[in-house]
């Protein structure tokens, strides 16, 4: 039986408690985290708080192995004096969606090969997709997740505010912004660009950039250009 | 029993030819748009040419209701003396990607209530979503669209790029990429917004920036601002 204590109260912790809960061969503890007095000892101690406390936290926790679940800390930000490891779950979290775990890639890093199997062997017991990602691999799928889910968002969400702005429901882009995303499943999105910017289609660009106020034109220039050098 | 012509041999044409094939209460036939001598007649002759080529090809028509599959272009760009319409189905259509039909959005538009229910009749046939959208709206919505595939899929491409660099597969991410586009269709977009950008981390992002060359770096940088700039 292994055991694992969630420190932090966040999405991601409360996700874990969760998922965790649910597998018979694991017993799963939490406890806030500004509550370090009476820490539970446990196999695996996961901190599910924020980038800027992880350095604190760790260093109040005596537990044998203390991983943390950011995508942009390094492994070193642990200030644990026991074995340390990172159990990085690439998704976003929000409170009251349900996440689907098995299609989770766990980013996984550990100081030695036995460390990485246990937290192989945790991500296994919830998931199906398990990576060996060191740090500075982690930093930069970090900052690429920022594009594809931070930033794609920001512009629904533009495209939301045109929407508006015409009186035309969103939803009617709701199957556009779906075979986007499926289609880069099959196809490089190198190969999958299409539009005005690609086929340097000046006269809609023109036409385009007349429907927009002028942060939505600044956005829409600096990708027509990004798409167009990359061509 | 309709008849439906289509003029054009581009990727919406061949779809379109496809799944009309299907409907046993339809004839289709098709032609290309440069063999304009001996235009069959039909009840709907549907204009799947480029943007350009709208105005000429339809002079040369005189079937009696003519329309064309364009987002960007105006109902009154048709230059046919007979009834026109406009029949956009607001897709990405690839060459060699199977389109379902049934999810695809039918933007509709003609000059009186009689031929929008004819269009509207025959998009019902291959799929279930029909929206009636003037010129000026379907023009938005062409913008709207380039938001959320074209730009959106060269945030992918960027995406890729880091992850190609840093030596990552670039499959970790489709999962995040699945979930960001399934989240819009429960939580509007300014409900759906995460990152360093909104919770304003700083840190993050100057850390981020600095894995970044220099046009990545700009395209951060802007998009940074804007959701800032919203929240």
């Amino acid at each position: 039986m292994i055991s694992v204590l969630i420190v932090g109260a966040g999405n991601v912790a409360s996700h874990l408690l969760r998922v965790f809960s649910d597998i018979d061969t694991l017993t799963v503890s939490q406890i806030g985290s500004r509550n370090l007095t009476n820490v539970p000892l446990a196999n695996i101690t996961i901190l599910a708080v924020s980038d800027d406390a992880i350095a604190t936290i760790s260093a109040q926790i005596s537990n044998p192995f203390v991983v943390h679940t950011s995508g942009s800390a390094a492994l070193t930000d642990l200030q644990n004096k026991t074995q340390k490891g990172v159990f990085y779950p690439l998704q976003t979290f929000s409170k009251h969606k349900e996440i689907d775990f098995s299609q989770i890639p766990f980013c996984l890093e550990a100081t030695n090969t036995t460390d990485l199997q246990t937290l192989t062997n945790l991500a296994k017991l919830i998931g199906n997709k398990v990576y060996h990602i060191n740090s500075a691999q982690r930093k930069a799928l970090h900052v690429a997740a920022v594009f594809v889910n931070n930033f794609t968002n920001h512009l629904f969400k533009i495209a939301s505010d045109v929407c508006e702005k015409n009186q035309i429901p969103f939803e009617i882009l709701h199957a556009l912004i779906e075979e986007t995303s499926n289609k880069v499943k099959v196809l490089p999105p190198a190969k999958a660009q299409t539009g005005p910017a690609i086929r340097n289609d000046e006269k809609t660009i023109k036409n385009h950039l007349n429907l927009l106020d002028k942060k939505q034109q600044e956005i829409y220039k600096i990708l027509t250009k990004s798409i167009q050098n990359d061509s």
